[in-house]
């Protein structure tokens, strides 16, 4: 029997303004996690979220996780907080981060990224309204909206609000690994609301994720950097040796060179190739995010796929080489080139490693140089993928339906979350990603923005999957 | 007949420590050119050096250059001096500069940089010892000992001294260009003493300079950098092209891949094959210098030949790509490779560039992109070759050899010093490099040197070369 819940949905369109409200002072602390000045804001805005729930009616409380990796700096605390305790109801964990990245109007925004504008189109303008200070607070608006119209919570509710993510998450995968059978023992399913649409109309539910390996490759010789006009034509530079080892990586059109990859990819199933037709999605859209027209395939089919299904090699950058503007003549001395593989079911981290050691070794032997060449990991996050049949799922989708009026996409992201697989992991229990921002919003981007129609629907959908869960028979 | 030297070189030896004195005291005075808020220091030795060449005698002025390009910052001043104006006597133009290079203690330097440091193995540590307040002072000390020792001046001196040298003698081209048939109308010949010795024990006398084009290869596609997560594996990446690009230019020894550079090179003569094997240079001293044993060759002659007299093709680095050390999962959007050819006898400019951008368009074509290329010189300098036979040349060996004892080396240099061909270009004289200094002297290194024993008989060898210019009969 379907939940009744227009009243929840009649609230929460009266309480708009104030939860509106609730996001401009959340977008007023400027918690920016990678800058050390701004720390005491991000404490701030752990404290004020926790104070947030602890009015609400949650029991919340702030988990200190020591010094940041290498710093003498305070990390930020763990909100953890849980709202309901009735054993007869399902358990909800969910996750989000309290956290910002850099801005400034000088980068170019057309508002002051820390006071939330809200422009007649309906855009909310402001540094983490989307990213993910929107989707935390949905969950607080939810609970207010019940208490407020009277409803009863329809399921116990565990929430794990970090304040890192934009900076590496340190400390968290401890801190989830050691709460798994303590704080978080009573969880039957993870919801996390911190990735987008695939466009901007359609809303989605998303069950997959790549991995990444990514890796530094060393060429050294000479004992320090040296003058071209000197020693060029005499020494066997490491750069030479590098551009030759990058360029034999992957080619234009994305085919990566090194022999045993394409082998580890779970072939495409019938089911699978005929998922992608539906999607809401667009090459039109992808021009606009690229800024350009310069995509590998034409079609969206394609497209999806090897953003989705098929690993991707990208080339980052040279360290330890002349990168400023201008002309200087040196021969570097040691250059690290850095490049990552996005991996995909069922690529193995420890097997593509063996072969990208491989290929890079033999391709360096080829060059028969004198010189010194490494290739290694400097870090690897395995791909996640989930079961869209799963309960939670259903759950998700029953909501969707009822507050957007259309069946959700089911989708998968070309990056990582790593949180993602860490509470799939550390729970057992099955994880759903669950968007609330659109793929226009530019989490990362100058003018990042929430669309209040994005928020406050998405707000209703957050409440609605919860009722839909606690119906939803196991399966 | 040869002419008599003794009292002279007497009275530089009973001099020495009022020489070295001189030394301390122009080392004392910070004059590095890069840094903006040291420009007074440069400024201060100029006047400081303009205000010694009066005192010896010498008719000096301060030349004003207008401001540093695209600045608001005093150029220093070029300090043009004449000593002699007898119509009887040659008259020879010497160049040298009177700035020098960075340098602070915590770079690792055993003593303080602008305190200058004699030890008790003669070396005398200090920033611009050797480059090049120490050759530039062996004239003014060669003036002084003539005076006190009450000799005739042989020649008419014409002094060009700059303080941009280390910065890219901004403006000196244009005061060089304009005063050829002004101020250095009556030079007979040019001498620069700014480079080094082939090693530490045999002068030598330097007689041809590589030239250098700079370029750039410019690939660009998304219109902002892009999340390797999400874009990879759908959009042609410009870092991807790039690399190839780079990768295509030259091989690990060294070998140019491009068509039509190898065919501009002059072919090696008999005479010039012979002369290699007694030069004193040892692949020792080499792998001593480059901190290792990655040389391209074994053995000495092609050793030098491939520093001197034939093309090189080195790989700078990346504008635009990631560089700092860590791991960033971006797709650059827009990456600018430096490379630079240095260039020797008969090879053009013009031509060279020609062969240059056609080559890398082919590349380019052939990986079949998306992505805009472009390719440009960022600069162009021309080798210089001079003639070793020449009176001036002539009179530097028989200097050379009643100072050192020994007959000096006919070097060239792999770098470029641009100002020689300036020189040579606009006076339209011979021009002869003179060095002071050593192989081991570390010119832009940490611990920067000049060997007493250098200083006080490069001294000697100014002057007597000036003796010997004198004497010498026009061919």
């Amino acid at each position: 029997m379907a939940p009744k819940l227009d009243r929840y949905f009649q609230q929460v369109d009266d309480l708009s303004d104030h939860f509106i409200e609730r996001l401009r002072k959340a977008v007023a602390i400027p918690s920016i996690s990678s800058e050390a000045p701004r720390r005491p804001d991000v404490i701030r805005m752990g404290h004020w979220l926790a104070d947030e729930l602890t009015n609400l009616g949650a029991q919340a409380e702030l988990r200190a996780l020591g010094k940041q990796h290498g710093t003498d700096l305070d990390l930020p605390p763990v909100v953890l907080a849980r709202y309901g305790n009735d054993k007869s109801k399902r358990t909800i964990l969910v996750y989000g981060h309290y956290d910002v990245q850099p801005a400034e109007k000088e980068d170019g925004w057309e508002t002051e990224p820390f006071e939330l504008t809200v422009k007649d189109d309906g855009r909310m303008l402001g540094r983490g309204s989307t990213d993910d200070k929107g989707p935390v607070l949905g969950w607080l608006n939810a609970i207010e909206a019940h208490k407020k119209a009277g409803i009863e919570f329809p399921v116990n509710l565990l929430m794990c609000f970090e304040g890192m993510e934009e900076y590496g998450s340190d400390g968290l995968d401890d801190l989830i690994n050691a709460e798994a059978k303590k704080y978080f023992a009573d969880a039957d399913a993870v919801c996390i609301s911190d990735n987008y649409w695939l466009g901007t109309e359609k809303p989605c539910l998303t069950y997959g994720l790549r991995g990444c390996n990514y890796y530094s490759v060393e060429v050294s010789g000479p004992g320090a950097d040296l003058h071209s006009g000197v020693f060029g034509g005499t020494a066997q530079e490491p750069m030479t040796d590098l551009v030759r080892i990058l360029g034999s990586l992957v080619d234009t059109d994305g085919k990566i060179q090194i022999p045993g990859i394409a082998e580890q990819v779970a072939p495409v199933t019938a089911e699978e190739d005929g998922l992608y037709d539906a999607i809401s999605f667009t090459m039109e859209t992808l021009h606009e995010s690229l800024g350009s027209k310069t995509t590998i395939f034409e079609d969206k089919k394609p497209t999806l796929m090897a953003r989705w299904r098929y690993p991707s090699l990208s080339i980052h950058g040279v360290e330890g080489a002349f990168s400023a503007p201008g002309a200087k003549t040196v021969i570097p001395a040691k250059v690290i080139g850095k490049f990552s593989i996005r991996t995909v079911p069922d690529m193995e981290i420890e097997k593509t490693n063996e072969c990208v050691y491989k290929y890079v070794e033999e391709v360096f032997k080829k060059l028969g140089s004198k010189n010194t060449m490494k290739v290694y990991a400097q870090h690897c996050g395995n791909w996640w993928k989930s079961s869209p049949k799963h309960w939670n799922f259903v759950a998700a989708a029953k909501a969707t339906e009822r507050v957007w009026g259309v069946q959700p996409d089911y989708t998968r992201e070309g990056g990582s979350i790593p949180v993602t697989l860490t509470f799939e992991q550390a729970t057992g229990k099955n994880v759903l990603l669950l968007p609330m921002g659109s793929s226009t919003d530019g989490a990362h981007s100058i003018n990042e923005k929430l669309d209040k129609r994005n928020y406050i629907e998405g707000t209703k959908l957050l409440g609605a999957y919860l009722h839909y869960v606690a119906e939803e028979p196991q399966n």
